[in-house]
C-alpha cells in the first residue's frame, strides 16, 4: 500500500537511538545538534544529505524537545545548530518529497509544524527558550526551524545566508510556516518577504538582521562566544526550576496486531473493512499521586501524563499508518471519579513545574486531536468516563452521541480542566469554541455541581445528540456508516473548517491558511507533475509551468 | 482558450439587462427577486434549473447590490427572496460547475464569496439591511446567499428547508463562506453544523430555528406579512437618507483590443509574450467638487467613484479573461495634488451618504485587489500620481520600486484616506498592516508634513526599493522577468500567506481558509476525477472514492 518511501512509521524513540541529533548539557543551557546521517533516512530511496530531513528526523527533534521539558528542568535555553561544516540545515529532503504520495507529504509537514509550535510552546508555557545558532547555510525548513526558535543569529562568514527558496526553486510553499512567521511573528515587512521568498540564495550579513530575517550576525570568531552570551541572556528570562531531578520518559511499546494497538491506558481497535477505528481512553485504576512530590516519583505513570502520551502516539500512528480509516469511535471506560480527583490534583498544582509541563503536553495532545483530518464521533455510554479532561476529547470531536438510558445513570462531568487549561489552538477553550454565540455558559456550566445526566447535558449542549435505548444502536450505526462513506477529502476540508470557529492565531493560520494553499499546491502539475518543479528539480531540463494564474 | 463554459465575460451590467433577478421598490423596502432564466446561462452547455446560477447570474446580483447603494438612498430594507414556486435558490450549477476548468471554478467562487461580502458590507457600513425570505427550498449557495443576509426567514410549508449538501452530494465544501458563516457568524455548535452539512435533505421547521440556521419560519398564509413587518422592523435600524436623489451608475463601455483594456482613467496594456500588463490610473484632470450637492451633481462623473469603478472592473476582467497575465505593473499618472484634494473632500464630507458610498466603493475595490490572484509590482516614476488613495495601490502590491531621481522630483504622499477610510479585510489599513511590528508607525507617517521623495520614502520603509537612475531599468526589467517566470500556482499561494499578515476576520477566513481548502478539494479526483463525486453526479452509477485521508 506504502510508497516504497513511504514506510510505516513508529513515533516512539529516545536519545540512544538518535541517528540525526545530539543533545549536549552544561548547566542551564543544552545544545541540540543537527547532524544528520546521509545514510540513515526513513527510506533508502534518498540520501539525506547537507543536514535536510525526512520525517524520522523530525520525530527525533519533537521527541528531543519533549525530553527537555521533562528530564532536564535545570536547562533554561536550548541552542539550536548543526555539528556539519558551513551548513545549518537545508531543509526538507527534496527527493523525499518527490517520492513521496500526496498523503506523505501533508502529514509530513503537519508533523514538522507541531514540532515547532512544540517549540514555541516550550518558550511560551514553559520558560524554555530556544537560541537558533546558525552556524552555517539555512534554507527552507532550515530556516523554518529557526523561525520557531526565540532568537536567531546567524554567522557572518561571507556565505551563510537565511533562504525560503521553496517557491522560486521547487514551485512549492515553504511549508512549515516560514511564510506565515516571517510576516506575523517577526514582522518582517511584507514586501520586503516577498522579494526574500523569492530569492534562491537567500540573505545574509548586515541586511539580514536591518530586515529582520535574524536577530544578529557576528563573524566567525566572536560567533561561539556570542552565542554563548545570548544563550545565558535567555536563560535569564526563564523560569524553570534550574535544578533537577526530571523524570524518565519511558518508551511505550504498545502491542501492535493487525487490528489493534494496545497500550496501558489506550487502545485502538481497527475494523479495516469498515473503514473505522474504535479509540479508548481508560480511567485510572490505581490510586494516583496528589502531591507534586508524589507526582514527581510516578514519573511517567502518573495517569494523566501516561495516558495521553499513548493518545499522542496512538493519533499519529492513525494519521501516518492508517490512511484509510476515516472515522474514529471516540470512547472512555472506568471511573469519572477517578478522572475528577486526578484534574483536581492538576489544577491545584498548576504552578509546579512538572504538573505544568503535564497539563501542556495534554494540552498539545488535545491539539494534535483537533488537527487530525479524521471524523470523531465520542460515545457517551453508561460506564464511560468522560469527565473533565477526558470530556475534553468528547468537547474535541465532531459529534457526541450520549445514550439516555433508563436509569439515568450515564453521565459527564465538567472539571476545572474544561475552564482553561487545555485552550485550542485558536485561543479559546473547546467550551468557549462550542458556545461561541453564549459568552457566559462556559462559566455557567462550570458552576454546574455535580455531573449532567443525557437529558441535562442534552439541554446544556453538550453533547450533540442523546438517543434513547431503543433508538441507540440504530442511530448510532447509520451515523456511523454514512460518515464512512463520504469523500474522505470532503470530510477533512469540512472537519478543517467547522472545528476552528472564532479568533485564528498564528498557530491556526498555519494550518488553515498556509498549509491548505500548501495542500493544493502539493496536487498542481507546476509542481508535481511530470515537468513540475519539485519533479524535475536537480535533473536536466527546466519545469515545464501552465501559466494559467489560479 | 477557454472552455466552452468558460466564454469571456463582461462584469458591466444595468437593470435593463438582467435576465435572472427583477428589482421592485416600495419606500424604505426593495424587493430583489431571483427569477433564473434556465436558457440564459453564460454558456449553452447546461441549463440554470430551479434557480441554480453561473457566474452570469452572480454579476447581475452584483450589480443590483451596488445600484441600491447608489442609486436609491431610499432603500432600507432588501428583501432577498425567489419568484419561483416552492424553490428558493438550488445554489451553484452543478453542470456548470462539471464543466469548468480548476480556474474558472476558483475564479466564480471568488466573486460570488465578494458579492456575498458586500451584502454584509452594505449592511455594516451602509444601513443598508437584507432579509433573507425563503419561499422555497434553499440549498447550497442559495443557503449561503441567505447567510450574507442580516436575517433569514423560512417559510413553514412541510417542504421547504435550508441545506449545505455539497459534501455529502457532490464531494465538495459549500464554497461561498457558508461553512464560516454558520458557526462563525449565526454560532451555530460546531457540532450540529457537522451533522447538518452532512445532511442532504437539510433542516426545516421549528428544529431550523433551534438551532440557529434561520431567526424564525413562518406558515406559508402568515409568511408575507410576517416578511413585510421584519423588513420593516429592520429599516428601522438604518441610517440612510430614507429620500433620493440617488445618483445613476451609467455603463462604463472601455475600448477592448486584443492588447489593451481603455477606461476613461484607467488603461491596461497587456503584453501576452511575457505575460504581463501595466495597470494605469490617472488622476483627476479637471477641477473636482468640494462638496456633497457637487458631489451629487457629478453622479458617476465624481473621479474617485468613475476611477474606482475602472479599476475593480479592469481587475475583474484580468482575472476571468486573462488568466495567462501573471503579473501586473501598477502605474499612476497626473497631478499628485489633485489626487490629494479629492482625498480632503472624501474625508471631509466622509458621513454624506454618497460619499459614503464612494469611500467604501474605494475600499472593496482595494480589497478586490488584495485578493487578485495576480502580481503587483508599483512603479513610481516622475510623473505618477501615488498620493493617499491611490498610494493605496502601491501598499495593496506584493512590492514598490520608486526611481531615486536624480533631481528628487519624484515623490508619494499620504492623506487622511492612508489612516483608516480604507481598511483591508483584516481589519486593518495598509500601513497597519505593513507595520505590524511597529504600531505607532503609521500615525508618526500621516503626520508627516508633505511628500516624501525617493529617499525619505524609502528610509521610511514605505517603498520596498529606490533604484538610482543608473540601475533603474535593469533592476526592474529583471524583477518582472524573473517574477513572471516563476510558477503561478506557487506566486498565488506565496502572495495569500503574505499579503494577509496580522489578524483574521470571517472574511479572511472565508477567503484564505474556507476557499483554500475548497481549492484543493476542486483538484482531487474525490470530486473531479472520472468517477468522482461531482462527475457522476445525476449520472448512473455512484461515485468512486480513494479512501485515503489526507
Amino acid at each position: 500500500m506504502a510508497h516504497a518511501a513511504n514506510p510505516t512509521v513508529a513515533f516512539d524513540t529516545d536519545p540512544a537511538h538518535y541517528r540525526h541529533w545530539t543533545l549536549a548539557f552544561d548547566g542551564p543551557i543544552a545544545t541540540l545538534s543537527m547532524d544528520v546521517r546521509e545514510d540513515a533516512g526513513l527510506s533508502p530511496d534518498y540520501k539525506l544529505k547537507l543536514n535536510s530531513y525526512d520525517l524520522g528526523v523530525d520525530i527525533e527533534l519533537a521527541d528531543a524537545i519533549q525530553r527537555l521539558r521533562f528530564e532536564h528542568p535545570e536547562v533554561k535555553t536550548v541552542i539550536v545548530t548543526s555539528l556539519k561544516e558551513r551548513i545549518f540545515c537545508a531543509g526538507a529532503n527534496i527527493m523525499m518529497l518527490r517520492g513521496s504520495t500526496h498523503n506523505w507529504k501533508v502529514n509530513f509537514c503537519k508533523f514538522t509544524n507541531e514540532t515547532r509550535l512544540a517549540i514555541e510552546d516550550a518558550s511560551a508555557h514553559s520558560g524554555l527558550k530556544f537560541l537558533a545558532a546558525l552556524n552555517g547555510i539555512c534554507a527552507g525548513g532550515g530556516y523554518e526551524l529557526a523561525l520557531a526558535c526565540d532568537e536567531i543569529v546567524l554567522v557572518d562568514d561571507g556565505n551563510s545566508a537565511v533562504s525560503l527558496p521553496e517557491a522560486p526553486l521547487l514551485a512549492v510553499l515553504p511549508g512549515t510556516g516560514g511564510l506565515t512567521r516571517v510576516v506575523d511573528k517577526r514582522h518582517v515587512r511584507r514586501d520586503l518577504a516577498d522579494f526574500f521568498s523569492t530569492l534562491v540564495e537567500g540573505i545574509k550579513g548586515k541586511r539580514a538582521v536591518e530586515w529582520g530575517f535574524v536577530d544578529a550576525v557576528y563573524p566567525t570568531s566572536q560567533f561561539k562566544a556570542a552565542v554563548q552570551k545570548r544563550a545565558l541572556d535567555l536563560a535569564a528570562t526563564s523560569d524553570r526550576p534550574g535544578a533537577g531531578p526530571g523524570i524518565t520518559l519511558n518508551r511505550l511499546s504498545p502491542t501492535v496486531t493487525e487490528s489493534a494497538i494496545t497500550y496501558s491506558a489506550v487502545s485502538v481497535a481497527l475494523n479495516r473493512e469498515k473503514r473505522t477505528g474504535e479509540l479508548t481512553v481508560h480511567a485510572p485504576t490505581d490510586p494516583q499521586p496528589t502531591t507534586p512530590a508524589g507526582i514527581l516519583d510516578a514519573g511517567d505513570q502518573f495517569w494523566p501524563l501516561r495516558a495521553f502520551r499513548e493518545l499522542d502516539d496512538a493519533l499519529l500512528r492513525l494519521r501516518v499508518d492508517e490512511p484509510e480509516i476515516g472515522t474514529i469511535i471516540v470512547r472512555t471506560e472506568g471511573d469519572r471519579e477517578a478522572v475528577l480527583a486526578v484534574d483536581r490534583t492538576l489544577a491545584a498544582h498548576q504552578s509546579d513545574w512538572l504538573v505544568r509541563e503535564i497539563v501542556q503536553f495534554m494540552k498539545r495532545t488535545l491539539k494534535r486531536m483537533d488537527l487530525t483530518a479524521r471524523t470523531f464521533f465520542a460515545l457517551v455510554e453508561p460506564g464511560s468516563a468522560f469527565a473533565g479532561s477526558l470530556f475534553e476529547l468528547a468537547l474535541a470531536a465532531d459529534r457526541s452521541y450520549m445514550l439516555h438510558d433508563d436509569d439515568e445513570e450515564n453521565a459527564i462531568a465538567l472539571s476545572p480542566m474544561n475552564g482553561g487549561l487545555l485552550p485550542m489552538s485558536n485561543g479559546l477553550t473547546r467550551l468557549q469554541t462550542r458556545f461561541l454565540g453564549e459568552p457566559g455558559k462556559p462559566a455557567a456550566l462550570l458552576a454546574h455541581e455535580g455531573p449532567f445526566n443525557a437529558a441535562e447535558a442534552e439541554e446544556a449542549g453538550l453533547v450533540t445528540f442523546a438517543p434513547d435505548e431503543i433508538d441507540w444502536d440504530d442511530e448510532v450505526r447509520v451515523a456511523i456508516e454514512a460518515r464512512a462513506a463520504f469523500s474522505p477529502d470532503a470530510m477533512t476540508g469540512l472537519e478543517a473548517n467547522l472545528r476552528f470557529a472564532g479568533p485564528e492565531t498564528m498557530e491556526t493560520k498555519i494550518f488553515g491558511r498556509l498549509t491548505a494553499w500548501q495542500n493544493w499546491i502539493f496536487q498542481r502539475p507546476n509542481a508535481v507533475g511530470e515537468r513540475g518543479a519539485l519533479q524535475v528539480y536537480g535533473q536536466q531540463g527546466r519545469p515545464e509551468f501552465d501559466w494559467k494564474r489560479t
